[in-house]
This record gives structure tokens, C-alpha cells and sequence, in this order.
């Protein structure tokens, strides 16, 4: 079981623009995860580690594992925790579906932005089931990029938009997991399943979505394919450039735009 | 100015639909509405009544006159309005355009699915501006069909939704306008104002959505378009038919489904 070829968070841009969305978006997403102190936690694919920073500080006291496929990430991880004065955590590599640990060896799983990049995700929750003690939880966030839209909606900036989407899912992933976390958990196998979004709205009363979302995240988010989808035969250079003009004007007084993320608990018997 | 010919309301099963649709969504779109005890209250738009009578009942006091162009849904709404025992509310006849009040008539205005049937909004919003006294609220509330995703997303079930989107366009409204509240009230001239999104989000662990909106308003919603679309040769019956069956699939444990309205408020100075 591979990873699919893209995967956010190895280049310096793309690192810096995961910071700036945690920072954005991390009330919304995170404000109700909290693992009590002394409780043993798996965060599965910590990434470059922004995730794992807000997670880590609304968690004092837990003992938080994260694990990573991507040796860079998991040093940006390492080095990101040590910046904010928590030199012990514990960092390891290995593929979620084949992690180096026991049967029921945690209290609390926990997975943001993961799901989205595998082929089968239903696998790796049942994969990281086994690793929860009985009564144990999984927290599962992914977004959505079927739950975008903006205004004014032009043609230019739909095309840009979906070539991101298509770009993952050819490359073996799925954009679309979000409205998918309630059925993933069942087939699963996980009880007391309980799914809510998490929608960022923005419009011009709201400047820090607008600057720190729309424009520090989403279009950045969008750039990062541009080379992808031209050399697809997507879209060509004119259009794309003109569909990120377009995508600036939702952030502007004449402007909205809206994403969704889904959160999702769960726990076993 | 007229108003677009596809309006909804006029059926008596159009009539039960959203009377389920009210009740179901009453929390999510009117628990912050409420007009305080002998402020004049303008409802421009009332159709049927539905909305009237819950934001009636959130309003003890309040004197609140209820506008519709429709003779037929002023008396749906009248009788709805005694059965609920409120036989004083007032109501008139007439085109939102050209209503008989004078200026600085009103505290507040209260309009509800009602601009998106409009092929002008923002000379709506302005005519109703000036019934507004001076620090005078707008409460306007509408759906955006764009905001509607679903899973298992079928080839089908798609099509079937688009048919409603289509039809509603080629009849003068505009059903993606949920999102363009912000824009349009400050273009109207208003100021102070906030856009909230209201997302209602159905997966199996909640029936009350499932049954009452899914089944019980938005499947019968798209099959209220089915004659129109066949006739305009969007789609074939037998597609039609699947797609439906397809929608019912998203309100089942193997799916979801996503649908966002907004509410605006805004003063005038």
C-alpha cells in the first residue's frame, strides 16, 4: 500500500503555507481536541508538524507519538517542536499501515489531512484500530474540495480550482473525503461516530480569512499545481494565471468564498 | 420589474414541502431572529406563510405586516396564520417594487427565499431600504444551491440537481445567491453587515435531517423541476428517475449531505 505521489509539505512555499492555514484555521478545527494529561497518543502522518503544535499545546501533560512516512517532514516536525520549547516529543517514520507498535497501545488516535492521500483509507482506520486500547478514540479532520465556492464565480477560476482536484485525484488521492468521514468510520468498524463541519466563510467584514485563508492558503494551495495541470494539457499558462486573478477578486469587497472541513470522533468497544 | 415564473409555493405538495422544510430548519435559520414587543415589522414576501409563523411566534409583540404578490399564498399564509392563533397579522397584497407604505415606515424588514427569484435583488434591497426609519435592521435569509454536495456523488445524481439549478436560472432567478448576501447589501447601501452561513449537514447519525430535510425537502424540491427539464430536453426521464433514486442513496449510512443557507443582517444610518 503506497502513499499517493502528492503530498503536501516538502517544499519551503508549501511548508510555509501549511503554517500560515494552521494558524488561520486552528480555533476552528481544533479548539474542542484536548488528550488528557498522562493519556498516550498516535498522531498518524504529523507531517511537517503544524498540526501537531496546536494539538501538543491544547494537550499538556499527554504523551504524544507522531509518526511520519517522510523523513523531511518529520526533521521540519521535530525542528518546529523544539522551537516552541518541547524538545521530548517523540517523532518516528513509518507507513501507517504497517506501524511499529503493539495491539492496543494507545489512548487516542489522531489523524488530520491524511485520508485524503491514500487509496485506501478504510484500511489504514482499521490499521490504527487495532492500535487503540477498548473505549479508546480516533479524531479524523479532512477537508473538502467539492465543498468550494466563491463569488463572483467565473470560468477561469472554476478551471484553476479543479485542476487541484484532479491533480490529486490522478495522483492517487481523494479531495473529496471530507462528506466521506461518517461511512469511512462505520465501514471501519468504529462506534459512537459523531461528524461535524467546519466551515470557513469568508467575505470582506472578515480580513483575517480573507488574507489569511483565501490568500495565504487556498490560492497558494491552487499555484501549487499550476505546473502539474499545464503539463496535463489541463489548462493552458494564460488561463490558469488569469483563473488566480479571478480567485484573488473572491477575497476582495465584491467577493466571498467558503471551504469546508470535516471533523470526526469516534471511539471502540 | 417582474418577478421570475418559477416561484416556489403554489402546489399543494410544494405547499406541504415547505411546511416540512420550516419546521425542520426553523432552529438553524431563525433561533437568533427576533423583533422586539411593538417595533413595526416589514415581512416582504411572506409566500405561504411558513416562515411568518415562526418568526411570528419568536416575535410576541411585535407588529409585524406580511407582503406577498401571490393571492393565493396570502391566503395559504392567512389561514395558517388563525390556525396558529394569531388571526391579527396583517396582510397585503403587492409587488415588492411599488408597496404601498411610505417612507421610515418600519424598525425592521424581514425577507426570506424571496431574492432569489428576483432578476433584480439590489433594487429590491434599496426599495426596501427606504421603508426603513433611520438605525432600521434587514434580516434577510436565502439558500445557494451551489453549496449542495453530496455522497456517494453519482454521474446521476448530479444531473438531476442540476436540472433545478438550470431551471430556476432560465426562469429569471438565481439560486447561487446565498453567497452573495455581503456583496449585494453593501451595494444596496447597507451598513453593519453580517453573513452568517447555516449548514445543514446530514449523515446517518442524524435522522431528523435525513428524513426532514434530505427526503422530505430537497428530494422533492428536484422532482418538482422533473416535468420542465424533460420538456427542455436537459435530461431523460429514466436519468431523471435514477438520479432521484440516487439522492435517496445520500440519506442512507453508506451517505451524507451538504447544503448551506445564509442569513444577512445589516442597519441603515
Amino acid at each position: 500500500m503506497k502513499q499517493s505521489q502528492y503530498v503536501h509539505g516538502y517544499s519551503d512555499r508549501e511548508a510555509e503555507r501549511l503554517s500560515d492555514q494552521a494558524m488561520t484555521l486552528a480555533d476552528l478545527l481544533h479548539d474542542d481536541t484536548c488528550f488528557p494529561p498522562g493519556s498516550r497518543v498516535l498522531e498518524a502522518g504529523c507531517g511537517t508538524g503544524c498540526q501537531t503544535c496546536i494539538v501538543t499545546s491544547h494537550s499538556p501533560g499527554a504523551e504524544i507519538v507522531s509518526v511520519d512516512i517522510s523523513r523531511t517532514s518529520l526533521e521540519m516536525a521535530q525542528a518546529r517542536l523544539e522551537d516552541m520549547g518541547n524538545p521530548c516529543h517523540q517523532f518516528i517514520g513509518g507507513d501507517l499501515f504497517h506501524l511499529p507498535f503493539r495491539e492496543s497501545t494507545f489512548d487516542h488516535v489522531f489523524v488530520c489531512f491524511v485520508l485524503e492521500h491514500l487509496p485506501d483509507p478504510v484500511t489504514a482506520l482499521r490499521a490504527l484500530r487495532g492500535l487503540l486500547k477498548p473505549g479508546g478514540s480516533i479524531t479524523v479532520i479532512e477537508g473538502d474540495h467539492g465543498s468550494c465556492y466563491f463569488h463572483p464565480e467565473t470560468r477561469k477560476a472554476l478551471a484553476a480550482w479543479h485542476c487541484l482536484i484532479d491533480i490529486q485525484a490522478i495522483t492517487g488521492g481523494n479531495s473529496l473525503i471530507g462528506r466521506q468521514l461518517y461511512p469511512l468510520l462505520e465501514t471501519a468498524g468504529y462506534e459512537n461516530i459523531h461528524v461535524s463541519p467546519r466551515m470557513v466563510y469568508s467575505d470582506h467584514s472578515k480580513p483575517e480569512f480573507e488574507e489569511g485563508f483565501v490568500r495565504k492558503t487556498i490560492i497558494p494551495m491552487v499555484e501549487g499545481v499550476r505546473d502539474q495541470a499545464i503539463m496535463a494539457g489541463m489548462v493552458t499558462p494564460g488561463d490558469f494565471d488569469e483563473g488566480i486573478a479571478d480567485l484573488h477578486v473572491t477575497a476582495s469587497p465584491e467577493g466571498s468564498f467558503c471551504y469546508t472541513f470535516f471533523k470526526g470522533t469516534a471511539i471502540i468497544s
